[in-house]
């Protein structure tokens, strides 16, 4: 049995902007941070959400580990290219702002493509990729994280679960909004199973040896993460090479940093992510228009195929994420029992009480 | 046992290249058809290079389905994009000149993209990113092919084995060079195994009713290819999302066919698949020399990480690639028994018999 709670999102999003105001961030950029993190939570990727507040960024807003004050700098500029330096700021703002200036070069020369370094966890990557939808643009997004997944042949976490976002608008149907983490599944899902007690399905993780194991210890210990595909057998190198493309981009080309040295949340260091952002103009290529309605064809060509015994429904990538975020808006934002106790404990430490008030509570 | 036969590389070329002019190819664009085509048995891509000459290349030419005289033409153009018709012709010349296009765009304006409709099967995309690399570029190319590949959910072939590769230049170390479908295995691997009346490991196909199978032939007829990641399980959504996002930016942004549309090569109509290319300047991001030296950082760090119990190398992308390009550069191109039959057969077909003579044959 576990508890559902429902709120307005308006009034969570006051709460993570008094709650970063507290710990001088700009209210302005407050205000960027929660329109990321909520729109996590109304998406239904909770893991990327509220639930970080406290646990990642109040502490390291506590602890001196991000600058509040976010002195973001442009140190490269060209009419197609930025280079972004995060000052060690928060993740969201720099992110949002670094998007919206390369939709504006786009705007002007069809394509433009930025890249951040010296940045901190920015939560989804989709949200910025999605920035672009309105425009008539492609928008991409990948960013690296601290290491987590083994390599092909290794037995070491040397690459981050390293996010590819890729956002496309179309006519009728919703947008295409790819945003997968290029390892099986993020750490987060190794921790549920720890926590329960239960093996996770084979493929998912290898241990201190590099070998595939199901007792989720084994990877958090010593283990890590397969990257997507998994064993040799089934192309695993693949998702290996995804990864790596991801820290090139985000860590190598920014300037910021890659492979081991991408710090991580529970280390009292700068973690020096990087970040990568990109605007394409359907326009420049063909009527945006007719893009748009071959997006249609396309997505509902997929839609309307024939099921798999057992399955009943094909998805497009970001379509459960757009069905939650209309429920969020009719329901309240759906946070679990779990999000619920950090976000009290976190504001308890931090004197800023959590007391939003639940519109209901679902107990299942 | 098996035979292979090695031949000096221009030798080969020069076949190639009279093969193609005897369909009425024009020599400069013959000749460029033979540097891709030879590109993949050098690099070790067999599945991709001269065994397709009469098979898929002659064999459209033959019948006038593949324009020889490939009338390209640039339809839309802006200071960082292309739009181009291949006219119907064969894919490797239109996609050549269209990455040099790409990348003389680049070189002014720091990024460029370029989409090509109307084309036909282009060979190994790595050719085309690699491209980018003496200029200190980013190379990109992705291309949409036949429908093979299985949805997540689906039981139905909708989505080609749509490729991504992506090259990045290093100081000293070798370039990073992702050149992979993104299905697990192509179809030519399932085919092995029927052949060979073995069952394919699980999770690389699927039967008719859209579940896992072992069986190849039933993957074949009326089944299909699983994404990268296989089962849902394992997050085979991923690789599906990639597949289609491949086909986006292929497909529907170059006004190309998409999903079912894309022709198939046994078929008797125009195929018009389409492709997708970009160059990216890292000296518009910041100093190459200091990007590569930091490529040279991150690629030893992987390569010199522990290994996995029995592992001895951990490879990266593109290596074993230019370990095979340099041997065949040292002892000659290696062609196996079955494409050096298909040779022969399909020159006695044209009346341009496969003389070229092999400087020597290992059995083994």
């Amino acid at each position: 049995m576990s508890k559902t709670y429902y709120y307005q999102p308006a009034e969570l999003h006051d709460y993570i902007v008094n709650y970063l105001k507290h710990w001088n961030v700009p209210e302005a950029d407050a205000a960027l941070s929660a329109d990321v993190l909520l729109s996590a939570d109304m998406r239904g990727i909770d893991s990327h959400g509220m639930i970080r507040l406290s646990s990642y960024y109040g502490s390291r807003l506590r602890k001196g580990l991000i600058d509040p004050l976010s002195p973001m700098k442009v140190i490269k500029e060209t009419l197609t290219t930025l280079s972004v330096d995060a000052g060690n700021g928060l993740g969201h703002p720099v992110s949002v702002k670094t998007m919206q200036m390369c939709i504006a070069k786009a705007r002007e020369s069809g394509v433009a493509l930025a890249t951040v370094r010296n940045s901190n966890h920015f939560g989804i990557a989709g949200y910025y990729a999605m920035m672009a939808l309105p425009e008539d643009m492609i928008g991409l997004c990948f960013t690296n994280t601290a290491p987590l997944v083994v390599p092909t042949h290794s037995r070491k976490t040397i690459l981050g679960t390293n996010p590819i976002a890729v956002a496309v608008p179309a006519a009728s149907s919703r947008p295409f909004v790819l945003d997968m983490a290029t390892s099986i599944v993020p750490i987060g899902r190794i921790n549920v199973y720890q926590k329960e007690g239960k093996p996770i399905p084979s493929g998912w993780g290898v241990n201190g040896q590099g070998q595939v194991t199901d007792n989720p210890t084994e990877v958090r210990e010593g283990g890590g993460l397969m990257p997507l595909g998994g064993p040799e057998l089934l192309r695993g190198y693949k998702g290996y090479g995804l990864s790596l493309m991801v820290d090139i981009f985000s860590g190598v080309l920014s300037g910021a940093a890659f492979g081991t040295d991408v710090g991580n949340a529970s280390e009292d260091k700068q973690c020096n992510v990087g970040h990568f952002f990109g605007a394409i103009r359907i326009d420049a290529f063909r009527d945006p228009q007719s893009f748009k309605n071959d997006m249609d064809k396309l997505l509902e060509e997929l839609r309307q195929a024939p099921k798999a015994v057992g399955e009943e429904r094909i998805y497009i990538h970001g379509e459960k994420e757009f069905e939650a975020e209309d429920m969020a808006k009719k329901e309240g934002v759906a946070l679990s029992e779990a999000t619920v106790k950090t976000l009290i404990e976190g504001g308890a430490i931090d004197g800023l009480p959590f007391e939003v008030k639940a519109t209901k509570i679902i107990e299942e």
